[in-house]
């Protein structure tokens, strides 16, 4: 499981493993089982034959495919996560966890759940005595975050709840609340009745009309410290002696919008504040 | 202290508080005492008056200076953090932690620990379960970064050590290793002594030309995977009516080089691959 | 004069002359006349002493402050314009320049005149056989713009308008038009009269709302190819073994909006054409 | 042809036309001529049928496909200008003519020609009294830029020269020199030869290493006001009501380098000036 590193040199049965491609970046996630065999369309592995290697080895598909035995990369995981339309970067997530403050024994609200890879993110974030509540109105998305999420062993830290949030959230007084759905703004006070007074409130939004559209519904429901941001990452190819950046790049994803619900709000702020 | 969330709706005795100016951001930290007192130079405030209100509520010192009383903020914390010559911002050190998977549980090494920026939010994402181990040679940064790890309660998560690198680290086979030092590429041999193969490395560097040194030291010393990025964060002004990018920004704080030591390395990237 | 390089190896009488200083960049422009004397606050230089040097030369003033004699910069007096409130930048200038298709013979329209940061430009590229008609409605910036164009020796190749675009714009059938006022969107009837049909139309407004509005007008008054951009230019400190980007940059001047009034227009664009 | 707009209402014989597609931007490039035919995988079009028709007019070939009829576009043309490995964009070319203060009666030097398309917009900007003398090894390179620069009827403004600039330029004092070749630090002494002390150099090259090497040389050889750029360009989709930018972005073209001989170059500039 990605929150329970171990430290022994070789492998045991019971670790989880990824296996990376040396080539290509595309990997399996396995648990180590005695006679188990892991099928690939790059070929077959014996669970057997990666146990008791040691961390980092090179083994091979019965088809000659080499890969390497690592222990599990959050962030391999969350670009593997099957995307959904609105799709959560790293990028993205990384300064999310940061701005809402996500540590071991955090408990945070999201929605909508999606194919689960802010879930996993953050139930790899707020550890064993923390928890995630996770909302989703489609079935049949939340079915697949559930399976992503007990793939990478993370699915004990998680409720999921198939709620509409227009109804309300079912809990009170969580630290953190993150929104990624259309409209946002249509569910304010009931992020206000599910959060903490003080605590961390975070949305993602791809256009600019909706970011008008939320910031005015948190400046008129108490929120402070409102903040729009967007975050570029851009790649280099790592050759030494013809250093460049990729000749294209993810120009968008999406505005991070981050607020603090206060009891006496600040007069709205002033353009030139 | 960060890690400790209370879900309370009113402050307690022995809460961590972060008084956050209404205006302007500032802000002071610290634990409520019955019978102490802050100083700022905004004003005086009674630890008494702080105890028994509701989070998010609206004080004053006695100068009348609005503050907000709040849980402490990590990304708060870390522009506080007293900057040394080579800064690590928010946007890096959250792309940071994902990239290197920390999380609850995680052993990390990291060089050096400066004023302990990044260490304070290592320290809040490995938990108690983890354990953070830093080293710095000035003996002065050390004495700052402590001094900050205390003022947020995490010091007792955290090994510092006062020691050149070049001399190797003191542990073996942690889960990742982050550098923020002038010549990363001069101690890879140290560092593959002292990450667990498979394990994740790290870097930041502020010229195109350490990014080439390091990236061929990594080349050199078998590590897989190696990836090098940047991160710009862009601010947009918060008004609904007129939203729009802040005019200024901070174009460049460094590049983040990635790379995971593997037994067997794939023979050199090709610069088309 | 901006258009009239002399390709004497050694400056003459009625030379156009930028007096660059050798540090920061400070530049003073002048025409070389025989007996005059140019007063800075660096202090004084005789015209005299600046006829028949050697272009590129280096010269000081009787306070001993070094300057180079060079050919006059259209980009440093771009620079240098005074500026209002809506800044146009080299960098936006020179992709409005080459999207509208500015070269020698062009007639082209812009509204408002403000400094004539723009004007310059556009005077500048459309020769002795171009012409720029320039629209402003105060008329304090409106002598401003003369002024400054006069002192580059431009001012031939542009008609001055006093005028309130809302009324409509005295010529017909001008090869571009570009606007730089608060509410382009407002003035699209009056922009399809003075334009060409098939003709080129720009615009820079600060706000993503007024690009929203732009775009929109644009659409019902039967422009196509409507297209949406901005420019972001990053400086690096130019150190050859310490390369890399300045700490700081211009995070935003404006969004460019370009388009090109049809007969019979498209049909609305399709979001995933 | 490019640089003489015509200002009748109705196309005329002999106006040069682009044909662009409604859907998608493809265009093609003609010169009206009563009794020819257009031959077009999108279908056949008679120039009789193209005379006489009001600029912006719509039409559609005998296949049915619907095209403008426009006044031709410089940034159309530079887009579709065949492609060489190392790419000039619109985004790079606009902000070069700008720093080199390129405009009608400049005398320029380029090497290589590549396929045409910085020459193009060059033999643009100088106008009938200005020069572009540009370079080229390759003759099939330069074959097909000639072709290019035939069909937008600007070849007479270029002289094109099959040789190899290590033996030095042909010409002396020239206005503006621009090199976008892979080794341009090695023809400094040749650039210095050719280009009017005071003149405007400029370069492109795509990775950090070439950078630091040509801002070496030029320093080395009595460049003042070196400076290194890149420019970003981002495109937002143009929906109003869904504002937002496109999904991906060319990230990386070339670092511009720019820089002005001078006669007695200032001590090499210190890092933090």
């Amino acid at each position: 499981m990605l929150n329970q590193p171990r430290r022994h040199r070789q492998t045991q049965p019971g670790d989880w493993v990824q296996l990376t491609a040396v080539r290509g970046h595309r990997f399996f996630f396995v648990r180590l089982t005695p006679g188990e065999r892991l099928h690939t369309h790059k070929g077959i592995v014996e669970h057997d034959a990666l146990i008791g290697l040691p961390w980092g080895s090179r083994i091979t598909t019965h088809l000659g495919v080499p890969f390497y035995v690592l222990p599990p990369s959050l962030s391999d995981i969350l670009r593997e996560t099957k995307r959904r339309t609105q799709i959560l970067f790293p990028k993205d997530i990384g300064y999310i966890l940061l701005r809402l403050s996500v540590g071991p024994g955090t408990h945070i609200i999201e929605a909508g759940t999606g194919s689960g890879a802010l879930t996993t993110a953050l139930a790899h974030a707020v550890g064993e005595h923390g928890r995630v509540y996770s909302y989703e109105r489609r079935a049949e998305m939340q079915a697949l975050a559930k399976a992503n999420l007990a793939l990478w062993g993370l699915e004990a830290r998680v409720t999921f709840h198939l709620h509409d949030i227009a109804q309300g959230f079912f809990e009170h007084d969580v630290d953190a609340l993150f929104l990624d759905v259309p409209t946002p703004e249509a569910y304010i006070p009931q992020v206000r009745n599910a959060l903490r007074p003080g605590g961390f409130f975070g949305a993602l939004v791809p256009t600019t009309n909706q970011v008008s559209r939320l910031v005015a519904a948190l400046e008129a429901h108490g929120f402070a410290f409102v903040e729009v941001a967007e975050i570029l990452l851009r790649f280099y190819k790592p050759v030494p002696e013809r250093l460049r950046p990729t000749d294209r790049m993810v120009a968008h994803t999406g505005y991070l919008i981050f607020g603090r619900p206060v009891l006496e709000p600040p007069s709205p702020p002033q353009e030139d504040a």
